[in-house]
């Protein structure tokens, strides 16, 4: 019988950065992350395949929030309002509850290069699932390919800012700070 | 004594990549490499640490022109102009001599995720060079990050079209084309 954990990937994924920041990532155990989060190893393996999954598990669902908007676009949305409902989902994932969380993630990935690399791997994965998705939409594909790279440019440097120490502006604000930035550029080149 | 062997790396590379496409990039042994090539083992070391390095051998080189390019430029250039300058100087290392390499170098990455991955953190590695370059250079940080975000994205999406079957413009035309394509989209935004 399996039994219902209220709450336990919540308290494994605290349990965990905890454990990280404490132990350093690679000595850390699930073992330890069960023990400390109150639950058995089988419970930490009903909900993530292996420590590193407890920080990525959230990019698959980033990712399908981002095309899912995408899709559900109206039809006559040009390319322009589909980066906006882009921008706007990615956003919509980090609300300032989340932001304690993705500071301790940050400094657990700045000490592990190869937790950095998966990173920078999930970002390319966003960037193909969003060109992919403005194509689907119809939008012609040099257009897409660039508007995705750029977006994603926008959310990766924003949420950057977003953990930065001190910082208190919520993400959307960022993303439109940097995006404003990018204008300015793109527009004298 | 170590004898110069007049063209070796170039040869060394092209017998890397005939043997990746006929044999697969996991088979293929630097042994192998070197007598297609008509030299020893040990000159192959003296180019290359591995055969992975056939491959990526040149992204140092790609980035270090890039980043000259940018710390040469003229104080009074904007960042606009400095996007410019660091595309200009990333299309000017692929001159239409380099396709046909670039086509076979793409056809062995392509089979390889392991490859494609290297191929990504690479492209990582330029936007965060440029970043550092343009910061150098006096531009603001935010306007920094998105700036090199979208130069490399247009350098990508640039990239990905000139080695395209059958695609005969070159790399400076088609990365303004994407810098168009990009502009009219961030413009509305």
């Amino acid at each position: 019988m399996v039994r219902w954990e209220p709450g336990a990937p919540e308290r494994l994924r605290a349990a965990a950065l905890e454990l990280f920041a404490e132990a350093g990532y690679e000595q850390a155990t699930v073992a330890q992350i069960a023990q400390r989060a109150g639950v058995t190893e089988r419970t930490f393996y009903r909900y993530f395949s292996d420590k590193r999954e407890v920080l990525f598990a959230g990019s698959a669902e980033l990712q399908r929030r981002m095309v899912d908007a995408v899709t559900a676009a109206a039809p006559t949305a040009d390319p322009a309002r589909l980066v906006a409902i882009a921008l706007d989902a990615l956003a919509s994932v980090f609300p300032a509850e989340r932001r304690e969380f993705a500071r301790w993630r940050n400094a657990v990935l700045t000490a592990e290069p190869a937790l950095q690399e998966r990173e920078l791997l999930k970002l390319a994965s966003l960037k193909q699932a969003l060109a992919v998705a403005l194509t689907a939409h119809g939008v012609e594909g040099v257009t897409a390919a660039v508007a995705a790279e750029s977006a994603i440019g926008i959310f990766h440097v924003g949420f950057a800012h977003w953990i930065a120490d001190g910082e208190e502006r919520d993400l959307a604000e960022l993303q439109r700070e940097a995006l404003a930035a990018l204008r300015a550029v793109v527009m004298w080149v």
